[in-house]
């Protein structure tokens, strides 16, 4: 598969969309990452994309993500400078400079987010992100998987507040975090798992940057988009219907959620049903469990495969809702407690999409 | 008037007294201040007391105090290890060792337990502390009245997670270190305004330790501990009486609620309310203020003058409610915005309780 060495203003689009389709619904609004990466790369110009085996053994590499319920950070942009709030403490913290970005979820706004925070930076993009896709919650990293330490996790908000956490424990990062988020507005930028390249190795999901590229370049150069994006992804197409219920809250930090579909076409007669914390965590039909968390759930339009994010969902879109596996990492044991099922709660064995009819 | 140069264990009880007539019901019970400073002078030894003016110009000092709802941290003891994981922080942060303790607030627990901080980390206690009595806001501290900036942020729990702020302005560092102290379980130890011996000249309340210990000496000492304590602090006698009510709810990192009293003796037939946000903020007769912050209203036992903290209140207590002239820092126009009755939500201006009746 093919890697790619920058990203310009012309592969945004793509680059967007196909975060949007490794968003599972969440990870914010493609629409406002975009729109910030676009201004970035106009004002401080290209992205160098590096792959992790080319960041020296010692240099660190900022991992950076948006965190808070995405009905928030969609009303409620960044000023543009937290990024270099939150370098300058990561700097002074290390005594060194940051050698290179990498987003912490490739998955939805976060993903493309990635490109806005290098850019304002000047610095590379890594190609790899922490979890291949989108998640939740902060401990929810392939960082955590490979058991690494959160040594530090640092926050700044739009005001300019900066934050400094040294958590005993990923749970105890997510509950200060999420605290700290809320109380700052309800969005806030965040790095978290600050190490370097030789501590990365092995615990990041590799290429996710070119992935999510390729992904959106298939969606948009082909004539059957949602065809192209099944055979790309090998996915499960788990329904083709309308949108038939949306139910939304946003509290704690975070939305949830659920979404009906009422099957049409070839799926006639059938219901799926979607269970969503900021992202899609299972989909249902007939009381069985067609796919679930870790594995990937999105839903997009069956015209032009653009995913369709949690906070744009709405009565009566006609809609796709596809399901393919998650990066190994997290089908260990180790992923499964940090991502699967019931780390959210559900009291249901994880079974990989491919095994589930 | 005579200053001290070291508390020692035969100290401790007079000290605690004295700090719980300045807690005006707040600061948290000192009772378990008492236990933590018994203990941390068993192992570490006396803790030296020094004049500010004996800091050196550039030598740092630690103010700490404990956050949170008394009525959380009274059933939630300290690991006893807080202020070591903040003073590394700090110390790191600044490069130099910090020289000094200083109580942020002499109020109550976080009086009496700033003994045990300081011999905990072996450092000298600082006859100063940020307010001259106890206040429930983060921004409510001298330093914040003599315009220093909220530098930094250190809260430590007793899991042993550490959060630095660098917020904007006081209410944001309120706001933030409030949503910490919440996510934390509802407790947490915590340094704020950490500034040299020369920064902190003139913008904190000199002689607070002596004078708890003088106040809780004089109570000790007497025969007539409510009478002595009158004429020590020159406090105005609102009410004495039995406490018929007390409405208290925890929420948000604070206890709120309000306490009437009904006048036995020469005070019979008439009745006081006084309300509370941790600390007691304003005592009303009859719809008419008697007294009001920042000035102190400490209600204390009627037989032997120890205060009556806002979380060991109840129905039935004989009390005298006791009110005297705060610092004058808080008279200005600065300290009344900072911690004037309007500061806590009252639509009422501030009348010196000396020139109420």
């Amino acid at each position: 598969m093919q890697s790619i060495d920058r990203i310009t203003p012309d592969d945004l689009p793509a680059f967007a969309r196909g975060c949007g389709v490794l968003g599972t619904g969440g990870g914010g609004s493609v629409d406002s990452g975009l729109l910030a990466a676009a201004h970035a790369l106009a004002e401080y110009g290209d992205v160098p994309v590096v792959p992790l085996d080319r960041i020296a053994a010692d240099g660190l590499v900022l991992p950076l993500s948006g965190i808070g319920a995405p009905t928030v950070s969609h009303e409620m942009p960044m000023s543009g400078e937290e990024p270099v709030l939150i370098a300058a403490e990561v700097e002074r913290i290390f005594g060194r400079p940051v050698s290179a970005v990498m987003a912490s979820e490739i998955g939805g706004s976060n993903g493309v987010g990635a490109v806005a925070w290098a850019a304002r930076l000047g610095l590379p993009l890594v190609d790899a992100d922490g979890m291949g896709r989108a998640f939740p919650e902060v401990q929810m990293v392939s960082q955590n998987v490979a058991g690494l330490p959160v040594n530090l996790i640092v926050l700044a908000d739009v005001q300019g507040n900066l934050t400094t956490l040294r958590p005993v424990d990923g749970p105890w990062s997510e509950a200060i975090a999420r605290a700290v988020t809320v109380a700052c507005g309800g969005s806030a930028l965040m790095a978290d798992y600050v190490l370097t390249g030789a501590e990365l190795r092995g615990a990041v999901v590799e290429g996710s940057v070119s992935s999510a590229l390729r992904i959106g370049r298939t969606v948009a150069e082909s004539g059957e988009p949602v065809k192209a994006l099944v055979e790309l992804l090998q996915a499960t197409t788990l329904l083709t219907g309308k949108v038939v219920d949306v139910e939304r809250r946003t509290g704690g930090g975070f939305v949830r959620g659920s979404l009906i579909l009422d099957g049409t076409g070839a799926d006639r007669g059938r219901m799926l049903r979607v269970e969503i914390q900021n992202e899609n965590l299972v989909a249902f039909e007939d009381g069985r469990v067609r796919a679930c968390v870790p594995d990937l759930i999105t839903v997009v339009d069956v015209e032009t495969a653009d995913a369709v994010s949690t906070e744009s969902l709405r009565y009566g879109q006609r809609v796709t809702v596809l399901s393919w596996p998650c990066d190994p990492l997290w089908r260990t044991p180790r992923g499964l407690e940090i991502a699967g099922p019931r780390a959210f709660g559900y009291d249901l064995d994880y079974t990989p999409v491919e095994h589930l009819r």
